[in-house]
């Protein structure tokens, strides 16, 4: 007998990174996708294609009859777009670190969470085995569904409530995006200097793979964490004409010195 | 004929991760190391033990007579040490980024500098042969035993001047340091929910990775650069009770937003 709360048909509402990939992922281990939604004509287009399945940018021309909904949107436009396409009788799950479960409450009956842990970007494939995927649903059967759903794509599936799921958000901010900030600071100098960023890539890789062995606090090196206030004072001068940098410099600095010494 | 300029033994004045990793690659690439100096017994002794060579912690039984002195210490320690040393006739080099070669001038009448673009800590091993390597001499025929001895364990390595290896020093510092400070704040805000914090592993593993493919600008990811208030708001009220992590998540947004709206 066939299963009712087990998704086979997926609708994607949003175009965007994380919509990309997911669907990706979710075609090759077998779902199948009935259409992707996007605001834009241009982006429903680029991923239907890429998927090779039917796309729309009218919501009055949404399919209502999938048993999945993966809504994938900038956080302020998941309401905007539940008030004018409820009711729905599917699962409806997003995708997003910092968005409570409860925002479908008022409009669907069955809902949850599926957080990939990642970084993506369109054109860049990323192995979706070893990712870290943290399901919430509002009921423990649904709690099922999204981690077999999670599941048929990484080997790295767990349950976690709302209000954990935004601590790992705001920490992936800085373990990722803050991260990858400071590589283009750091860019920016070297051509600044005429100098290629590329040089930058071997610093890069073994600054990423040392915490796979050293807790990050062990890891650290450079003039903050040996108080080296002589090289310090000579990169901020360095700095003096560039207000923004020099002020990151400063407080990065700080923070190192005082993690170590306090 | 032997070549004199050639070295063939050397003394490693130093005994801190750069000196550890360094006298292991040039003992592997069969340079005969004499001795190693440290201000402390403690770690002359670890690194002459790893290296199987002599150690001492007495400048007054530095060896004097060898081809090269590979000075590696923190910038203010060098000058006293060299006040104390000199005369030498060997070459003489640091390994420091922010440090002028010609530190050495009032000292000596050979020297130079070789600068490995590279973190080091002392359990953590690395792969040198990728590491791009930057010399500096003061003259074309020890210019080209620098090169020829960093080409002895390295793929990739040029000849730079003081003024340019600064920059690339100050860029390392951002995209080294303080992004392995950015894991370190990542991993104090997952410990403090109880989550592990090497959940960020793929994470932190796919953000340097993908500069391999993207320029750093082009691989930006999350809410400073999609300019979502939204979340930036909720994730700074998390941090309210931590004055420091707040200021950098405000520093470091501003700075995303700027370089990517201007």
């Amino acid at each position: 007998m066939k299963n009712k709360l087990k998704p086979e048909t997926i609708v994607i509402i949003g175009a965007g990174n994380v919509a990309t990939h997911l669907g990706l992922a979710l075609k090759n281990a077998g779902y199948q996708i009935l259409q992707i939604y996007s605001r834009t004509n241009a982006s429903a287009k680029e991923l239907g294609e890429k998927l090779d399945v039917p796309f729309t940018s009218e919501l009055n021309k949404l399919i209502k009859t999938a048993d999945l909904f993966l809504f994938s949107l900038k956080d302020d436009a998941l309401v905007s777009v539940l008030e004018e396409i409820t009711p729905l009788s599917g699962l409806c799950i997003h995708t997003a670190g910092s968005l409570p479960m409860e925002v479908f409450k008022p409009y669907v009956s069955r809902y949850g969470v599926l957080y990939p842990l990642q970084t993506f970007s369109k054109n860049k494939e990323v192995s979706f085995s070893e990712i870290p995927v943290f399901v919430e649903a509002d009921n423990k059967d649904d709690e099922q569904v999204l981690l077999s759903l999670a599941h048929s794509f990484s080997g790295n599936v767990q349950v976690l409530t709302s209000d954990k799921r935004k601590y790992l958000h705001l920490a992936a901010v800085f373990a990722c995006n803050f991260a990858n900030h400071m590589y283009t600071l750091a860019s920016d100098i070297l051509e600044n200097q005429d100098l290629d960023w590329s040089l930058l890539i071997p610093l890069i890789e073994e600054t990423a793979d040392k915490i796979k062995s050293l807790p990050p606090q062990k890891a650290q090196t450079g003039p903050a964490v040996r108080y080296d206030t002589s090289i310090i004072g000579k990169h901020l001068d360095l700095l003096k004409n560039n207000i923004d940098q020099k002020e990151i410099y400063e407080v990065i600095s700080k923070s190192i010195f005082k993690k170590h010494y306090n």
